[in-house]
């Protein structure tokens, strides 16, 4: 077996990966989301490990329209405790940092620490990966913004730790599958559809929640991309597919949606 | 009187604006979107311009994040169809082009093509100021995904029109004032609230809409960014302040909601 994710070894996605499959689990990596989602179609890997949303900077929009696009299945999330570094050359010092690289996201959740220092920032795909871009370069002059484990990883001094603006910044990941899994504990779920005409109509769809008092956990909209303002929708919701006022509202659900599909049943991250 | 708005001349900022306030219109140009707001809150501008919200690649979650933050309103919003070109300097070839320079959304949107070419992206704060880099360089080997105002203003050669994913491309743009307006034809209306645990009640806040007859336009949801995943909520309505089924709904949502705000009530751009 063999589990596939984005960036490089001491990445957060790795990270998520080590912690739900264990540090033995045979891995490869990639260098965009959609090459995850890929690898899976052409059977290069089992599972894909992805980032979907961030408690500081919000939802990953272009996993949710990968979810979309190749039609597989989430069968587990976890949390992650996103813990931002300033990473440098040893004998590097924060004062003669001229350049600092990271993800835009990295960027973004430390970005009151970053006002307080003079560099230009370049965005990288990777965390992990502007921490190896950085090592390589061997200028003191140059930071990365990583975690602790990219530091270990590519010989990194840590010039300030915790950087991000708040002190709690967790980021969601989901495992996703071909093949669709749910178990007796399974107790999230993951919808999709498509409302042709929004207004009105997606008051009348979550109506069928309440009447059969299933909570919403999250939504997200996206848009249809052909040009209006048209959306599908992303819901979140407690709950197993056996459950009896599951199956009524999902029936219900189904017949006044378009493109209706399950995401997937798995087990809520603490 | 003086309107302000992010990046520079030739931007599709820039272009909203002078489609709501003419081409007369005194300006002020700022790099990033919350240089606005600051300009705004020091009576630099009276109003400004700012994108919300584009057809391909949805929701711009910076700005929704700081209309929180600022407290300011939305006085009107206007739809701009957005047509990206690869511009280069003259002499330059689709063939010979090593390194591409635009906004990320740039990319995103015309990702289909791009990948028909084999060049690096360098992502810059903004469309046109990447045209504007271009032509600086005066190198053959670059080019920039920008406007047809962009080519014009900066004498940069189409080197190919017209390179979005999809035919349609329209971003929403939002005007944003100190000051609160409305009128009788506003027709329009996006609220604001917090909802301290999601699980249960925004069905029953979504419910009060729906008992008053209230269509619902857009719900975004972005993360409270305290560590947990709590949303504010920014919900697009039809209608105006003055109408007794909005005044009956919001006097119910906001006594059950945190942090309620009317954020503006304005005519919906066609």
């Amino acid at each position: 077996m063999i589990v596939g994710y984005q960036g490089v070894e001491g990445s957060y996605s790795e990270e998520a990966l080590i912690q739900y499959f264990g540090k033995e689990q045979l891995t490869k990596n990639y260098n965009q989301f959609e090459d995850v989602f890929i690898a899976l179609e052409e059977g290069e890997i089992d599972y894909g490990v992805l980032p979907i949303e961030n408690s500081t900077t919000g939802s990953i929009s272009e996993n949710y329209d990968l979810l979309k696009k190749y039609e597989y299945y989430i069968v587990a999330e976890i949390n992650v405790k996103v813990r931002h570094n300033l990473l440098g050359i040893e004998g590097a010092t924060i004062e003669n940092i001229t350049q600092i690289f990271s993800h835009p996201q990295g960027f973004e959740q430390c970005a009151k620490y970053l006002k307080t220092l003079n560099a230009k920032h370049v965005a990288y795909h990777n965390t992990a990966i502007s921490a190896k871009y950085v090592k390589d370069t061997n200028d003191v002059q140059n930071a990365a913004i990583a975690s602790n484990r990219a530091a270990e990883i590519y010989g990194l001094s840590i010039l300030n730790s915790d950087i991000s603006n708040v002190a709690q910044n967790v980021t969601r990941f989901i495992i996703i599958s071909k093949i669709a899994t749910t178990a007796k504990e399974s107790n999230k779920m993951t919808l999709l559809f498509e409302i042709p005409n929004t207004i009105g109509s997606l008051y009348s769809i979550l109506n069928q929640f309440a009447k059969e008092k299933v909570n919403l956990l999250k939504i997200e909209s996206r848009p249809v991309g052909d040009g209006t303002f048209s959306y599908c929708f992303y819901i979140d919701i407690e709950g197993n597919m056996q459950n009896a006022n599951i199956i009524n509202a999902l029936k219900n659900i189904e017949e006044v949606t378009k493109d209706f599909r399950i995401l997937g049943n798995y087990i809520k991250s603490s």
